[in-house]
């Protein structure tokens, strides 16, 4: 299979590029990586100007020499694009499978919005950096490959999922970026946010009309939470389970997902 | 006119409270301020527990002796009280003047979708510890006490006005207490927010159909902007005037209000 890789959001190093390149070489011979050259350009925060990222993205996505679009990175910048990118994809791009998260989100919500078939939340090729990153990486290339179900998020059940970072999911709701969640177990993560914004952030999401509709909610791992000056005095579940008791959404547990080399994948709808 | 003092989100200093009640005292002989116990306790990250503060609000809100209910401090924690708060409000609740800003927003916000009609965006009691703060004190004691003009954003015009701090705004969309703004001139401020976040926000607030009902946005100052690692590379005008284009918002150009002592007031609806 075919995998072209873009980046929405910030830019990857080249480097990066040829480990995760090599890595897919000696493991899935089956897998043929094509990071686009847009994946390596910096215009101030962004990996290209919107126009470079979203033409990237739209190319690889209506190309029908790819079977995958896989997301390089997170970072801050799709919600720039998401509108414009949907608005001009072609129906080959509805028989591709899409692979991100984080930032990647907002594409994520948008094409599941617009009832594209294969999207999932999961390890990206930025994630190599990270501690045991090279763990992510074969994860990912483990479930575009062969589907194979060890890269599955354990907690999967007969509902369907979707994931999210729990900020970008509340800077999407209200937006035309927002899907319809209805009956899915919402599973949410986040990293490198104080708790009070979390606790903030779920005020927001749990008292949405559209949320309040899912057949629960799931807790990945909330990592690098800064400290703060008063201490914010909970943890995250306790966090969580104080807002979907106020909103009437069953809380589900804990899920295998985060910002870390141990992130597994979640298929949205059914698994 | 006597003026209740509640913290619905952090605590503030007895000195302070002190100091406040010295410049009314001698400037401003007609107001009586009386700083309600709770302003001086803490609990975790908050100015009591969430029951406390809410009684605290309530008990000056219902109460017939007070003229206005005057918000001391921002922080955060008034999201997790407001609703509570708005189902325990008597009839003479509406009788009164609120004035505060920053997390104040999301009771503002409540009580403006509730009809309440003198409501406010303005400096706080807490605000004395600013730079130039007593100034801001003063000015909300003459707004508060003889709706002096001096203290009013220079701007208002004969459109109904609101203002809200961005990341609160943001954060209230969808949530029981987002109120009608059709029509309106919503004026935006922030503080110690990555300018990055900022244009998240932006993307949230005018993707939001609600707010596209909105007559025009107005930015306040957006201060304390924390660095960033690559630069964003754009400042708040940009960042406003990008948005505001992309969902056809008129941007009206700058305000006077934000974090700091030239805080302007703005009353809710028409001044």
């Amino acid at each position: 299979m075919r995998v072209g890789i873009v980046a929405p959001s910030t830019p990857i190093l080249r480097e990066t590029a040829e480990r995760v390149t090599a890595i897919a070489e000696t493991g899935f011979p089956e897998v043929e990586l094509a990071f686009h050259p847009q994946c390596f350009l910096a215009h101030r925060h962004f990996a290209g100007e919107d126009s470079v990222r979203a033409d990237a993205f739209v190319e690889v996505a209506n190309d029908p020499a790819f079977d995958a679009l896989w997301v390089a990175r997170g970072g801050y910048g799709s919600c720039r694009i998401a509108e414009p990118v949907l608005a001009r994809l072609a129906p080959e791009a509805r028989r591709k499978t899409y692979l991100g998260y984080s930032d990647a989100g907002y594409l994520l919500a948008g094409l599941y919005r617009a009832g594209f078939p294969r999207l999932a939340h999961g390890p990206m090729p930025n994630d190599l950096r990270r501690d045991g990153g090279e763990a992510a990486v074969r994860r990912a290339l483990a479930w575009l490959s062969r589907g194979d179900p060890e890269a599955l998020e354990p907690g999967l059940g007969e509902a369907p999922a979707a994931a999210f970072n729990i900020t970008v999911f509340s800077q999407l709701l209200g937006t035309p970026l927002e899907p319809d969640l209805a009956g899915h177990v919402l599973i949410l993560e986040d990293v490198s946010e104080h708790m009070y914004r979390t606790d903030r952030a779920l005020f927001h999401v749990t008292g949405n009309p559209g949320v309040r509709k899912v057949a629960g909610i799931r807790l990945g791992r909330c990592s690098e939470v800064p400290e703060n000056d008063p201490d914010f005095g909970a943890g995250e579940e306790e966090v969580f389970r104080y807002w979907c008791g106020r909103s009437g959404i069953p809380y589900l547990g804990r899920a295998d997902i985060g910002h870390d080399s141990g992130n597994k994948v979640v298929p949205f709808g059914r698994s």
